[in-house]
């Protein structure tokens, strides 16, 4: 199975990154971690998105806050699906980042997830991954099947409770 | 190769549906196109969703406005990956619709372009299914180049223009 | 008495949930809590909105955060009324919840009250009762009567404060 | 059948507010249309408020832009059910009718329904009418049916325009 | 001199309401605290607008929360001078209250300070009565005076430091 | 009688102006007009501000859009009261003029009232001046009167009209 | 004399550009006008800015919408001052171009000018040149002076109309 | 060299102004640190900034919350470049201060960095000064290398640890 790349701008989006990471590897998704700056080395991240599809990559989780520019400039620079999390910084409360990666000219999409919403954004990785994997697909439905279970034991303990 | 579902919450959604059209046409990436509501016609788009994988859908997209919840609602019913347009309506200037859109909970992920966005929800769906076809992968290249240089030529001009 | 029913999304809106359970507890009336959710168990959130009139319930109130969906999906499957209760989440300070539940489409509407206004979500439920039981209704005025002389007591011990 | 209070804040109103009325009489709901303003006549607006269950009314209705006090004054002078229509004026989108009109204190809720959603507004009125109104239940119902029906002609007309 | 009347619409109000007395008292300013909430005891604040003027108050301010209709209550009752202060609540940064405080429709003003802006209200009120007070504009002088040596006496301070 | 100084940051204000304009002219309440930037002409608005109290000003009203200073310029030279009106813009629907103007810091006070509202600034103005004008006091009052007829009047028109 | 770089992401951002470029030629800088996305063509404009100090530019000015990522974009390819021109689009009211263009991480600044503000981003880039440039530091106060004029001629006509 | 201004309307702004001291003292650049307030010492603010270019001084900076009137008030006072930091306050989350700060009308402009942007504001006055110091452009492109080489050095780590 090919990649998935997740990259973050700084390593303070590590734990909105880790919940990305946890998913993929909870799928058995083989993925490359790294930290790659829109601004402090953009050369970098054009060459890494660049090579992305012929590397062996699949698709682009791109975690980055405040003007996040990451996801688009991975975006700009392959025809790879670039899937976009806007971070909360210390102020405006992810709207900043929301807006920064959502917003994108035609021509250049980033597929993008809820502020911090890292398991979102690997569950969209694994769906893509899906379309041409049955195994993954399967996973996913059992997931969603265990995520529906959980809900209704929930159900009926409350139901119960104020019964 | 399997269709592409795009969905509509109403007809008055259509303008921005027709971009997303045009470009799947232009890649010929076969699509239906639907009207289902998620607060009109509920059962209809959830059963739509449920059996969108195994009717030969790949991607599904969204469009809606207002409490878009179009997107989530075909999400919550399906493991492939839906992607979500929101609307811009009379009011707001779209955020609601971006927002009900994007906020996805945990567990079931919107791919949310921006708002009216439907040229690029059909692009990320045609690079979704370019990670098993290098056909599609190809003219999402050729596009890219394109796009680049007509670009350029725009530069060409306007650099002249000033000089 | 039918039965009101409470919805959450998910066990973390239990604390604004109860403040919705606490008044129609006082009210003496009967109520019924649910952990359903619109996008990890759609179809029986979908099931349980359309058999609701049926099953002896007569208001619902829904509280969801983020892309709040469950009051609308709630609205979309019965023509009870529903009262959507927008919760706060970790960002956005429940701009996403609110404008999610409130900006409904013309023909399935929610009646939605404040951010995490668990309280008024119940009092409104009971005002709707109270068109056809007037105990109910001589409650209401009564626990309005407390409310102003509460307000008054401290209008009272106040004023002579700062005298 | 008691009647339906409607009432604008100023004739400006008007337009949406003739939205809620066409809904009432399309069921046969008694209604009486108020121009009240809690800033111009705060006095009669009260009192109408006060006397209001006396007098037959059950459900009251009311729209009202910018610091739009309008629903939040009746409530304060009644316990019916009041439902405030945020209505869009000159400035910022109508957020802040929104504002105005749903973050209500504890104790003296609003059903709000979207900016300008005269016709939900309206429908919300209904349903909780139906609650002891089988006939008006019915009509709900069969109003959503043909809701339904008529996006499921429109999906079937567009279906086939791009197959 | 007649009295300004600070009115609250909850103890809740009661840090920022206590800046605005704080000042009062500074100036001499006689005043009067009141606990009214233009939503659990409306009767109460119209009729303590209506009869303010008559019963020797100059200025009223207003201090409220949420869906903040406190400010604009008074100025419906009262031909005075209503100083509004939005209160921060739980969500939405303040912008509910200050929104539901500043924008009124014409006719009936409220002079509106930014929010938890407790003290600006009362200098405000000061500033008012200063119209017809040379003693009062003289101290106001005199505050600004100390309050501008109190900024040159941090600007040597850091200016050296940094030096 | 003192006169009220409108001042507008740019000529592009006037038709906001001439609202204020109108209304002290129909209260008979002596006024000028300026025209003075904080940003184009400083000196010469703080020049005004500070004599402003010795020229015979009563009250200053100001009129300015986007990052609306001159409310604030105006209040930082003179203890007079100072009523600032955010204009409305070519983007953002006057929020930024709204923060602009009344987020003001504790000491200097600003009177706002909502985007463009010239004729509230005035009325404002004029009840500030009725604290020592028991004629200006009771043309206020008549005009509350005459207001809240013409509601009535409307209310029974409309009344009779849906009955 | 050192040329300033005008660069837009988009021909539709000419208008605004035209303002800038009017500004510059008015003052007599040497100006170069490109189009060049970060999106559609991010290696040309990253070569453009990574090049720019060496081949004879001073300041870049950067006009983008949406998730304008244009400046911030340049910006990270040099040490040059970039100035980030928000423009508005379709939806949001430039909220988005201005939040994706201000908000840069530290070590990356872009110099931020209100939206669709060329005229302001012309007047930013002279004022730099100004500090090694006695002759435009003297236009400038040159043009500060005759906008002074222009506003004190305004205020004498209508000071004159309203006497 | 000419010395950079750092200006602060309030010493609760100190902790950001740092920021920006401890960079322009990391590339030697000479700096005056004030404590001036576009509304409690006006006259000093604005003598300040009208006297600067003949003082020595080269560029602005200034920090300022809530209405931050503190950069456009030296903008208007000088022909300098002056640098605008917009400070988060107690509430808003910083967008009061933003939009007050970057929406400068034409004529005055601002160089607005990110909310709380310290570190920023200086490094733009650095790059403002490197287009006549080729020192301080070799500084910046060195701190660009070791910063790009800091991300690098974390990209190693996280790529090794999640291989």
């Amino acid at each position: 199975m090919k990649k998935v790349g997740i990259v973050m701008g700084s390593t303070s989006d590590l734990p909105v990154v880790e919940k990305a990471i946890a998913v993929l590897q909870e799928y058995g998704v083989p993925l490359e971690v790294r930290v790659l700056s829109a601004h402090r080395c953009p050369e970098e991240a054009a060459a890494f998105a660049r090579s992305a599809r012929g590397s062996g990559f699949s698709v682009l989780i791109a975690a980055a806050g405040m003007a996040a520019h990451l996801a688009g400039a991975l975006a700009a620079n392959c025809t790879l699906p670039v899937i976009g999390i806007p971070c909360k910084g210390a102020v405006l409360e992810g709207m900043d980042a929301l807006l920064s990666t959502v917003m994108m000219p035609p021509g250049v999409p980033v597929a993008t997830v809820g502020v911090d919403g890292g398991k979102n954004a690997a569950l969209l990785a694994v769906e893509m991954l899906s379309l041409s994997d049955e195994a993954l697909a399967a996973k996913l439905e059992a997931a969603r099947s265990e995520n529906r279970a959980a809900v209704l034991r929930s159900d009926e303990t409350l139901r119960a409770r104020y019964h």
